[in-house]
């Protein structure tokens, strides 16, 4: 950012502007202009900027749009929408595509991508999870962050969002998300807390919902004290489109500006409430200051003329859905399918043809173009390939004429590829699904061509996840395919067929059925309120605390070669309160063809005092390896990767004790693991009267002491039995005082405190 | 009440002694003197009471007792504690027990018994289990309150406890248990609510832990917003034993007296309270009155003689103990072993010599006798009866002699008969269980016998549930034994031997394992919390919602003879906000042998616009029937048994609509279920400037009016295309107003409401 304000622009005077900007022109600035620009300010030079929707690609409107995905926009590259990239585990690949999207935004003119999205895939349910990247809050956070860097190496900002907790769509205008402390910080703030602290985003997007009780665009906690004070944020926060309520009340919690333009009426309110004394003129120049920043970083990018080559971002397109899609299964090396030799291919599904490749709503890109799996097949296979579209999209039920005909191509062919996926209207920003499954007439399409044709590929289309289990014996392979963008068919062809190697993992849990997710009950919440009741549960947390089977799990993905793991290192570089440590491991390819593996590296702390996760995902690297090639792989945890949030210090702490390093190609897959012992930093409390009795009897200054006092009492005779001494050393110290014949008087307790804590 | 204190004793003239006791002597009352007995005041005649613990038995003490179970007490009928008597699923035998008690209780001059506990097992590892009744607040408090009105019925007073949310023994004494309003109103309080309201118990004891942050023992909206306010509570409300912090903060939230005898510091501060304003005269007065009335209370028992059969009792005991075991499985109708013939029987397991038939802490009686199954078997069994060990009740591992001994009886026999259960120290008062299994030697001796004979009838002993899938294919028959009492004995022979037809019924889920609980990783919490994550989803509620089998079912019990269920109906009695309806269905006793079923009457509402549990226990009732012998069983259902606690409007409601009435005879077997329509009360509220849009384009009165505005606005546009409509639909309102080009402003949609809510 510093480099982009001497590259180019002139450099708006803030300090001047706000000492001469009139309360209204200042209250003006804190308003959107129209759906997409910030104002201007002619009498002072201050010009506008524009922020548009996207964030895998982009979508600025003509004049007069909306945000909700209804108007026409310009044409731009459309990259596999978060659900798809998270599966690519590749951070790398991130940047070159946000640096892609920021190349789009400067040619466009755009100064601003409202994206990433980074919040948890709460629910399989949300109508959102295809924006979002994972049910893992490292995993989301390193990619959001990877994205931010991107984008704005090319002077474009960025727009994290939706902050925080807003992990639903139903009621996600009103509802409040009651999520206890430590789950927020361990698992609904992680992923915001990256992005801002590793790739410093221009912006920060509010969300529409309360979190807790408070809406958080008016929650000073959420939106000052902690994203600045504590993680440092120096940017501006926006409102989602429309999640301001009382201006007067988001602009002193630190929501600096409204889009779109509230036609005035938030300007006024602020105008009214400085008048009035409840606003104060530093809270709106501290705002201002914040608008103009951002106006003043935008400018030299919009300086300089750019020329995107979309070919080329066609290509990049491609390549990350390659990246992308995960093999979940492949049988008997069903897959790659030979391009010359093996018999005719039936292509089977309308979405071979018609692919969806991105969600609803006001992430929909106009792309530069499509390619579709069928063609991209006839392309690269030098074999019979016939099509059949075995349903119709949007049919709520079969239709017998596709079956039948689908069911004649599949009896002739030596393999099936079977093309199925959710309907567009199944998922989508502004509401939730309603269920995990594909239609059911998929599934008795799969039936009847398993019937004639066991050889069957399944190819899915979704956005998030659905029920693969009731039906996946029928097929032999299994490509998760999400929704991968303009390039997602040919990158399937290429897959498929073996010129590209599969290395896409799962960023989120596939469980056997929907009843068994963490949220039921819970989701999507009513009457104003979702409770987050499973805590930190939440994905893979969950199934493995309750030792539930899953379809796939976290992390789980198939290459068409395979990996070795071998000589695990574990070294504690720095121990004590704030430990790092280096994990080192060797990955070898030991299959016959080029292929990428994604190395997890989970922790476990089994030997916490407080209820922890199995294990938790704290680092991950994704390798690319020739046959036979090694690589070692490091990886580096800082005290984060051991720490949990304590809900009565209010802070991170590395409690000491053995620790589970994990190394794995899937939360399942655990390949490689050593313990480690970690110093931690000392968590005893202070001796306390309520402390329980046991610990004043354990406590080396005190606990002769009462021992003595206690012989000759009555209650000296529990220790005779262990039941009995274990309930009486459980009773906090203070209530045992106030009990007959108890030999130490609360006074004298509280003297022997003074000893005992010196 | 009434009728004890016309029937004897001099009433104590209450307003009088408030009127003349000082400050000091007030202060007094409310404070305990030793451990069991309130306060003498020889100058104005005040006599002291005593109260004991229990409740399934008298545990009182000599002088210098404690409240933990260590000291001796005297010798008292053990009848089964609450774990068994719940099985009983019989009101009237929880009122013959109660009345039973109380008189032991007289006998002993004891005017209050400690009990019953009515808290749901939330858990099942929760040490005090056996203390409890119930996962289903219904059965828990309609059982509760029967055994009240058994006790009182003698002039002895309850306490029912512990109130509330004490769901759990580890840190009980400080941890806060954080429950949602809802879940607090539909589980946690209900069983006190129900006690309170039909059985006016003399007392509520409060209990150890928080409740949403605040001890019990100084919650105003606990202790007397909602327990006297709102339910009408008239009696005293006495700490737990050593529940007291701070006296000063207690009294005013409606604490009437201190338990055990604080040696003077409570009333101390309450004077000094007093004194410094912050406590008032009225509020002392207030508790005192209510411990005057107390000591009143108990006086016209006090006043008579009473002789109590303990043999009687004993019998008493016998049949409780017979009603509440429950037979599990029976395969091949292993059971009931014929008394004369089949060849010999080994009983195997040192339970069967030394039966478990209580648990450890406050709550252990000092029995008049204990019959022993084996000797028991012995006396009904006129076929040849060996016994065998098996293995010592505190080993943590096998004894090799003992199995091999074990299998060679196991070898010789027809049929064995397998005691196994938890050694006492698996569960107790004052801490938690940490695993839901029986000793891994016993499996392993079950696996031992079988294998020589697979005739295995397993009888458990246990105080709360404990994981049978494992092995239980291993046993033809199982019953579960809980903790029946000192008659469990003898109970268990005439079940066995059918000499008693077993009719108990489950009243916790026994679930497949653990891990599929709904408490994992939210018990039993730390750091000084613990957080009722799972809601609503307690029990059977959790495992009916994620569609989970369970080894056995909610209510699930077999019987040596078979009932059928026919022409149910279902009349609506009271429609409109508060229902009433009446279900009406026979039962039939189709084997040959006279028996009890327990007819369970479950409520599904399908409809509701908030998140219900699928079913719910409304009401019950257990009919004796000899071999064809049919009984028309009438169940009453009020607004409660379809109402919901409303977050918003926090009250009870009843939303209209089509509710379902399944019958049957356990959860899980349904045998009879029909739908009905009730009209509720109208819930929809009035138009608000932040209620939805679609909700304002649907309201009669502005619906059109909206419309016509949005024409030819863009925002018409979204009604092109049913993605964007519903997401469009979905905006509140207000914040539409503020969105460029919306046609109505917030001056307009102000008026518009007051047309629309007129």
């Amino acid at each position: 950012m510093t480099k982009d304000r001497e590259e180019g622009g002139v450099p708006l005077d803030i300090e001047g502007l706000v000492a001469n900007l009139t309360l209204k022109e200042k209250a003006s600035l804190l308003d959107g202009a129209g759906m997409w620009h910030t104002r201007t300010l002619d009498r002072l030079g201050v010009p506008a900027i524009m922020m548009t929707d996207g964030p895998h690609g982009l979508r600025k409107q003509s004049a007069g749009g909306d945000h909700l995905g209804a108007g026409e926009t310009a044409r731009a590259t459309c990259f596999p929408p978060a659900a798809g990239l998270a599966s690519s585990w590749d951070t790398a690949l991130l940047t070159r595509v946000g640096d892609a999207l920021g190349r789009e935004c400067r040619a466009e003119r755009v100064s601003v991508l409202l994206g990433p999205g980074v919040n948890m895939k709460r629910s399989p349910l949300c109508g959102r999870n295809f924006e979002y990247f994972s049910e893992d809050p490292v995993l989301a956070g390193e990619l959001g962050a990877a994205f931010v860097i991107g984008v704005q190496s090319q002077g474009v900002g960025t727009s994290v969002k939706h902050f925080a907790a807003n992990n639903q769509e139903t009621a996600r205008m009103s509802v409040s998300a009651q999520v206890d402390e430590r789950t927020l910080r361990e698992i609904y703030l992680p992923a915001f807390e990256t992005v801002v602290t590793m790739a410093a985003p221009w912006t920060v997007m509010c969300s529409y919902n309360r979190l807790n009780g408070i809406y958080t665009s008016e929650d000073p906690w959420l939106l000052t004290e902690l994203l600045r004070d504590e993680w440092g944020f120096d940017g501006l926060v926006v409102s989602d489109w429309g999640a301001v309520n009382r201006r007067e009340a988001a602009l002193p919690a630190g929501l600096d500006l409204e889009m779109p333009s509230s036609g005035g009426s938030g300007a006024r309110a602020i105008v009214q409430a400085v008048e009035a004394g409840t606003v104060t003129t530093a809270q709106v120049d501290r705002s201002v200051r914040r608008v103009l920043q951002l106006v003043q970083r935008a400018q030299p990018a919009l300086a300089t003329e750019v020329v995107v080559d979309y070919d080329a971002h066609h290509a990049l397109a491609a390549e990350a859905a390659r990246e992308s899609a995960v093999l979940l299964k492949n049988d008997g090396a069903i897959l790659p399918l030979n391009p010359t030799e093996g018999g005719p291919v039936a292509v089977i599904g309308e979405f071979a043809r018609r692919p969806r490749y991105q969600g609803a709503g006001s992430s929909q890109v106009r792309p530069t173009r499509v390619d579709d799996a069928l063609s991209s097949l006839r392309a690269v296979l030098e074999r019979e390939v016939t099509f059949a579209p075995g349903y119709s999209i949007e049919a709520d039920s079969a239709a017998p004429e596709l079956v039948s005909e689908a069911v004649t191509h599949a009896q002739r062919a030596a393999t099936v590829v079977l093309f199925l996926g959710l309907p567009p209207a199944y998922e989508s920003e502004g509401y939730d699904r309603e269920d995990m499954d594909l239609p059911a007439h998929q599934f008795d399409l799969l039936a009847a061509i398993y019937e004639v044709n066991p050889n069957v590929v399944v190819v899915l289309s979704n956005g998030s996840v659905v029920t693969v289990a009731p039906w996946q014996q029928q097929a032999k392979a299994l490509v998760e395919g999400w929704l991968l963008g303009q390039a997602g068919g040919s990158a399937l062809a290429d897959l498929l067929t073996g010129r590209a190697n599969p290395s896409g993992k799962l960023a989120e849990t596939i469980p056997m059925r929907y009843e068994e997710n963490p949220t039921v009950g819970a989701f999507p919440g009513g009457l104003g309120e979702v409770r987050y009741g499973e805590g930190l549960l939440i994905g893979y947390r969950w199934y493995d605390a309750r030792r539930l089977d899953v379809a796939y799990p976290f992390g789980h993905g198939l290459s068409y070669t395979t990996f070795g793991y071998d000589d695990l290192t574990v070294t504690v570089d720095n121990d004590g309160a704030a430990p790092r440590v280096t994990v080192e491991l060797t990955v070898t390819n030991t299959g016959d063809r080029f292929g990428k593996e994604t190395v997890q590296l989970y922790v476990g702390d089994p030997q916490a005092t407080v209820f922890r996760p199995d294990q938790e995902l704290r680092s991950f690297a994704k390798v690319a390896l020739e046959p036979g090639q090694s690589s070692r792989v490091v990886l580096k945890l800082g005290p984060r990767a051991f720490s949990y949030w304590h809900i009565s210090l209010h802070r991170w702490v590395v409690e000491g004790g053995a620790f589970e390093i994990r190394v794995g190609a899937s939360s399942r897959d655990i390949r490689l693991s050593a313990p480690i012992e970690l110093t931690g930093e000392d968590l005893t409390p202070p001796l306390e009267l309520d402390a329980e009795i046991g610990d004043w009897l354990d406590h080396p200054a005190v606990g002769e002491r009462l021992h003595r006092a206690l012989e000759g009492t009555p209650y000296a005779g529990y220790f005779a039995d262990p039941q009995h001494a274990r309930m009486f050393r459980a009773i906090p110290t203070i209530r045992m005082a106030r009990f007959p014949g108890f030999p130490v008087s609360e006074g004298e307790l509280e003297d022997w405190i003074g000893t005992a804590n010196h």
